[in-house]
């Protein structure tokens, strides 16, 4: 692999940190974006855009964070970028991810912008991650802490770039996907294709977007919210869930192309690692109940470890999407985790 | 209710028993269809045929059976009807619903036939029954055994008409759906209407039952079944499991008009009654991994019958569709629950 243009060109160079030193009052953040011709696992040589978001004081140890499939480069809010990000209630003052201590970088996956309509492994993005941090001279992370499909990326990462982080926080993620998992997202995949059929991409892609999110989430939780009688609406049953699930499909379709929907999901299936090919500590946090990622997934990658990988297991009615409802618990063990690496390079 | 024709009139008539006594050598069995005007609780007066089948000597007490949404009045093979039923491991020669000892008794749902194009209650189903009993003049059931939807239906029927019925036998189903279950088949409906947009009916069913066998089956069966490494074909990921949900959504397709699916899907989420409102013995039959029953909600339903009601918990990796799956374990706990009825009214 080899950078097109590695010299990061910010997209707002307005943005970018003036300060120097880790004590700044108000973190800062810059985004930033870079082409790379990157030699992918089942596509060959392509040319893609990596764009970047870091937050934090010049000089302060990075951590990487990824997300799921939708998550994107803004983690969280700064003065630069005051929208709320997708880990906005974990990277902020007083957190274990305090952007005052730490610089936390994210970015677009390879094929988030839906411009790469060909299949895409987790390796191929751990090694952009690479690239990216060759781009912007960044030797070593001091931790990389991966939820769900950033969770198998960081395993990737970890086995193949083993000298460019000191530990990897993998939550909700293991070194394959589970088959019954599997099953699920390929039929997410078909319900996108069946809309496709007649142009009727948006509707297949919010029904793709709704059956996840029955397996993002759990039956506890959806006892609790939807327990009510369903109504007949126009001749035809309606239940209680589906407000809530009409609101989540809309909202995902706005933002997702529907070919990044698909090669991302695509690639959690593609995911495979050898835990023994990982030479980092490991720390492991599974959610008791996630549906997607059974406990005994996790069990078997720490195994898999040996004395490299140490499990945490959280119960949370929010299944799978613990790490982004559980913020406080999440937050604690990041701390307990991320403690004995220090504040400071 | 009233019967519009109260007279069976057995499509097959060569096939009627011509034994008399429950000692004959090979059981018999006789189909019949009767019209009725079924007042329904959301669509007003309908007239509609009940197909039944009977099979098992004169004068045997008579066990209902009622499977889920998918089953029909052809329980198992017979000399007279000799292709296999959907309970043919269940009711057999030396099994607890063996029918030379028993009259086991079935009908195809109301709406089954897809001409009935309007929400259909599980007291509906409960009150057809309750003429086609008028119609072959069963005073009482032995039992009524159902499973998954028609363990909705017998709840309705023990408190409908309490004074048919010895005893229920309900297995994987309870007084209410589970929300997330709830959900999970209305997403099924949506895919089926989204080929409904365009014509490609079969595909949008095709692809509703595949989602609705994730929800039958479980994480370690598919675990078990298809662990290997997806395939890259024509450029797109297919994982293992997609050769078996291509077929299971084939065969369904096949056999089940798309108006029967949706409207009886409907019919589970429908479906609520209060267990004190229930009479008779219940013997609750709960899966613990069923995706679809909680046993919480199965244990809850118990409670709620108080002294009437009696738990059997069963393990297995095929979750809701152990009643089908584990025949031996299930014919098991029949022989239990039934045996106290003895074999002769």
């Amino acid at each position: 692999m080899s950078l097109v243009n590695a010299a990061p060109s910010p997209e707002h160079p307005e943005t970018c940190t003036g300060a120097t030193t880790a004590d700044a009052a108000a973190p800062t953040a810059q985004r930033g974006e870079i082409a790379v011709a990157l030699p992918m696992r089942h596509a060959g040589v392509r040319t893609t855009a990596l764009r970047y978001e870091l937050q934090g004081p010049a000089g302060a140890p990075v951590v990487f964070l990824a997300g799921g499939i939708s998550a994107h480069r803004h983690a969280s809010a700064s003065a630069a970028f005051a929208e709320a990000g997708w880990a906005n209630a974990l990277v902020a003052a007083g957190r274990a991810l305090d952007p005052a201590r730490h610089r936390i970088l994210a970015f677009d996956y390879v094929g988030a912008d839906g411009k790469l309509d060909a299949p895409i492994d987790t390796s191929d993005q751990a090694d952009a991650i690479a690239l990216l941090l060759d781009a912007l001279e960044i030797d070593r992370l001091r931790a990389f802490v991966g939820y769900s499909y950033g969770a198998m990326v960081g395993l990737q990462f970890a086995a193949r770039h083993p000298s460019r982080l000191q530990r990897l926080v993998a939550v909700s993620g293991a070194h394959k996907p589970h088959p019954y998992a599997s099953a699920w997202r390929a039929l997410q995949r078909r319900a996108v294709a069946l809309g496709q059929l007649q142009c009727a991409d948006a509707q297949g892609l919010a029904l793709a977007r709704q059956f996840a999110m029955l397996s993002y989430r759990t039956p506890e939780e959806f006892g609790e919210r939807f327990d009510s009688v369903p109504e007949i609406v126009n001749g035809r049953v309606r239940c209680a869930a589906e407000d809530y699930l009409d609101a989540a499909g809309a909202q995902y379709v706005a933002r997702t192309p529907v070919t990044a929907y698909l090669r991302l999901s695509e690639s959690i299936d593609l995911h495979r690692i050898d835990p023994a090919a990982v030479a980092v500590p490991v720390n492991v946090v599974a959610v008791e109940g996630d549906r997607l990622v059974p406990l005994a997934d996790s069990v078997a990658l720490v195994e898999a470890l040996h004395g490299r990988g140490q499990l945490r297991v959280l119960r949370s009615p929010y299944g799978h999407d613990a790490f982004l409802k559980e913020t406080d618990r999440i937050d604690l063990i990041l701390a307990a985790v991320l403690g004995d690496t220090g504040a400071q390079p």
